[in-house]
């Protein structure tokens, strides 16, 4: 068993699969490989204020919960989602998804993905 | 994609792996098999004050983040952590472990675990 608080965990600028740098977001990889974790990954994201994590798209799904601020998520079919406290997001594996912070606050939630074998 | 919060889905009386109901155990399968999610399932769990998950084991991993409330997370082995509101705990697969409520309100955190193949 280990039990950690999350700002114990370096916060680290994120890169999206295809490898693009996004300013303004920011991840932290709370359970992951390194802890022994060998079926799927915690990470806790925080998108500031005015910013967004551009479409992109993977094989891996998520699993979003949000704890705090309010988000716009979407797709390239035209549908959006605003989520925000409390509200869960499943965005299925190879979806072109979106985030854009609706807010003036940091949007933050933690995303898990699956390590694909 | 899919969004949805959390008071939309049914809150079920928790039941252990092994069969065991526990009294004041609250589950909500925010995402899992039936939204398409194949690798593995967000739960959130609630306990109700005074009470506890007792010690049980089972072959799928936790990845655990709190949202409110403080827990006591233990094992078998001695082990023993105090988890409060921005912690989170990982159990490693197979790791005999229990929950007690150590607060006056909630305790809520979300429990994920894989679909194991």
């Amino acid at each position: 068993m280990l039990k950690k608080n999350y700002k114990e965990v370096e916060e680290q600028e994120a890169v999206l699969a295809d490898g693009r740098k996004v300013d303004g977001i920011y991840i932290r990889w709370l359970i992951d490989e390194n802890l022994g974790a060998r079926n799927f990954a915690m990470r806790r994201i925080e998108v500031k204020p005015g910013l967004n994590v551009p479409l992109h798209n993977h094989a891996e799904d998520h699993e979003i919960y949000i704890l705090s601020g309010t988000g716009k998520f979407y797709n390239d079919k035209g549908e959006v989602e605003i989520a925000s406290q409390g509200d869960f997001v499943y965005i299925p594996p190879n979806e072109k998804h979106g985030i854009d912070n609706l807010d003036n606050d940091n949007l933050i939630f933690l995303c898990l993905i699956p390590y694909l074998k």
